[in-house]
């Protein structure tokens, strides 16, 4: 669907939801080809992959970076850091504002992994002080997982500072960057991250099917025999991805194509700073209009990034999520159910191909959806 | 690419591989789509996915079987069922008689199970028999794995006769049919298999992505706790799935509308049955045109299935592998890169969207490049 004759109805659907995500006509048509996963063309389209991914963040191969990619999706890119990194007798330390940090949490008890959690309420970013403090008191914690945009809210966390204080005390950092890579500034050749973590599907604008980590060439090392299963071992990923440009197993060639492509246009557009100035136009749309008709956000503007938003429910009886979904949906706006766990709460996303005149046209609908359920709006009352 | 304008060039090549196939245009066309990962008509795609895939192998649900989809290439299922499925203080066997049988044997000993092997030269099918006695001589063994088709040379195991055994002495029998299932029959209303495993990219004519496992309900049922890791826990990915029709973690939603396209396209050539009679001409007249060039099959006839031919190196110091791999792939045939273990060979497959015609071209392609190379052939001695 070319962006220059957009519409808005049930068979052309726009996503407003922080992965899948709606793409270009040109990501999509990426896929159109069947490539060897052993032939030499396609080896040569990962090794442009990863060096573009470490451009990304600021680094290259001589600086001693390293981009791998794991099949799955970003939880498994996730599962493959936790579970080759930490070694038996290290310790982990998780900060938790929301479910994704409570996943990291999770899937380090279910590998036996010695790990701690220090927990704010999803509305507030991880305080770095405090992290301080933990990590003076207990010289035990050998890595720290923070979360870098908190999909349950849209939350941003202080990741640069918490990357200071963790490189102070000289433990390794590992940074779920999963649904702000690529379009929140990270500078690996300012701040010390050992291990950043993101998918296919985020801000990048691929398709999902995989994950990627950027990691410093010493961190990687240093996982060798760590890992607790055969397909998530990052280190062995790498070291195949190092042998011959080849995978260990059957990639997802169609998906690479099309984020080889989605590179290309991140490029085009201008990048990280161009991608973040488009989402931020987004967000700021998005409020401006929801404000309009009375929605309030979740967040505080001081922790809300440009990925995703969190709505309050109108406080009016005759709201009800389900309809107002399906009602959007079927005009061609589909955003993400579920809601963070302290409030009811509705999240939409405006990472993808999405526009300024997208927003406006969402906006629009939500208007017209809570006249219809007879919700008192700022439009109607 | 419409078969009916094949060409054959460097810039349209076809893949004579084990997956990434050459898939249909109406299967790459099915991607040119994005949807949501949690809305209805995804969820109505998978559930549709599932019961057919149930229907391949001849059961439904209301027989006690159930169809999980886990992310990821095949190995990734195969460690979802391993790690699933095998509890502290079972002891898994495994018939092992090529390269994927050596894998599971070693993801098992990565998750600490307690792993015994009984091997076979890479020539040679598992023989029941002996399989039968091991099991008569083992009690503390619960669980039997195997292989279906060995894609490291092409040989189909006698698993009707494995299952029957295994089901005798009241074990669990995990069977790989990564690169056989959906063209070489299984009933499973028929043999007892409690797990099978095989992936998007192979007999079904999908593209890469995801792992496949049918199984039945009872034996996913006793998994419930077991799994070592969070990604790969397939009761969970079942759960998941039953609760609300959605993936617990992002699927590969273009490779899923790929895959169900393909399902449609499989069952309008006729199911399992006429895909099995293309894939086996492809195999008689690849093996039919290679002889007449001199060039024999590693396998002996009465073990070799229909999907991939392994072929002796000519006996002639002329033959380069890497020159002859090169040399196709400049005419647009991409064969199989890599060797059976003890002895010098390479691999042509003939799955996905190849047909006679495409075979024919590849054999004289192959008596093209021998000539030029100066090596004797049938054709030209």
């Amino acid at each position: 669907m070319d962006n220059s004759e957009r519409r808005y109805d049930s068979n052309h659907k726009l996503l407003f939801t922080p992965g899948p995500l709606t793409t270009s006509a040109g990501v999509k048509r990426a896929m159109l080809r069947d490539v060897g996963s052993r032939d030499q063309q396609f080896i040569e389209i990962i090794a442009d992959v990863r060096r573009r991914l470490l451009a990304l963040a600021n680094v290259n191969q001589e600086q001693g970076y390293e981009a791998v990619i794991v099949q799955g999706s970003g939880t498994f890119g996730v599962e493959a850091v936790i579970s080759s990194a930490v070694p038996d007798g290290g310790r982990l330390l998780v900060l938790v504002n929301g479910a994704y940090g409570e996943r990291i949490a999770a899937m380090a008890k279910r590998h036996g992994l010695d790990v701690v959690a220090m927990t704010w309420s999803e509305s507030e970013a991880v305080v770095p002080g405090s992290v301080d403090q933990r990590l003076n008191d207990d010289p035990a914690i050998t890595h720290v997982a923070a979360i870098h945009c908190e999909t349950t809210t849209g939350l941003i966390n202080p990741v640069n500072d918490i990357a200071r204080c963790v490189a102070k005390h000289g433990r390794a950092f590992i940074l779920d960057s999963m649904s702000a890579f690529g379009a929140v500034a990270l500078d690996l050749s300012k701040v010390c991250v050992d291990f950043v973590i993101a998918s296919s599907n985020k801000c990048i604008e691929g398709v999902p099917g995989f994950s990627f980590v950027i990691c410093k060439r010493e961190a990687l090392a240093s996982c060798k025999g760590n890992a607790r299963t055969l397909s998530l071992d990052l280190y062995d990923q790498w070291a195949g991805l190092e042998r011959n440009g080849q995978f260990r197993f059957t990639p997802p060639t169609h998906v690479l194509l099309a984020f080889h492509r989605a590179l290309i246009e991140l490029d085009e557009e201008g990048g990280v700073k161009a991608r973040a100035a488009r989402y931020d136009e987004n967000h700021q749309t998005l409020v401006k209009g929801m404000r309009r008709l009375g929605l309030q956000t979740y967040l505080a503007s001081d922790v809300q990034g440009c990925i995703i938003t969190s709505f309050h429910y109108p406080k009016d009886e005759r709201f009800e999520f389900d309809v107002f979904y399906q009602q959007l949906a079927k005009r061609g706006f589909v955003i993400y159910p579920g809601k963070v766990s302290d409030a009811d709460c509705f999240r939409i996303g405006h990472i993808g191909q999405l526009h300024r005149r997208d927003i406006e046209a969402l906006v629009t609908a939500v208007g017209e959806i809570l006249t219809e359920m007879g919700v008192e709006t700022g439009a109607n009352r």
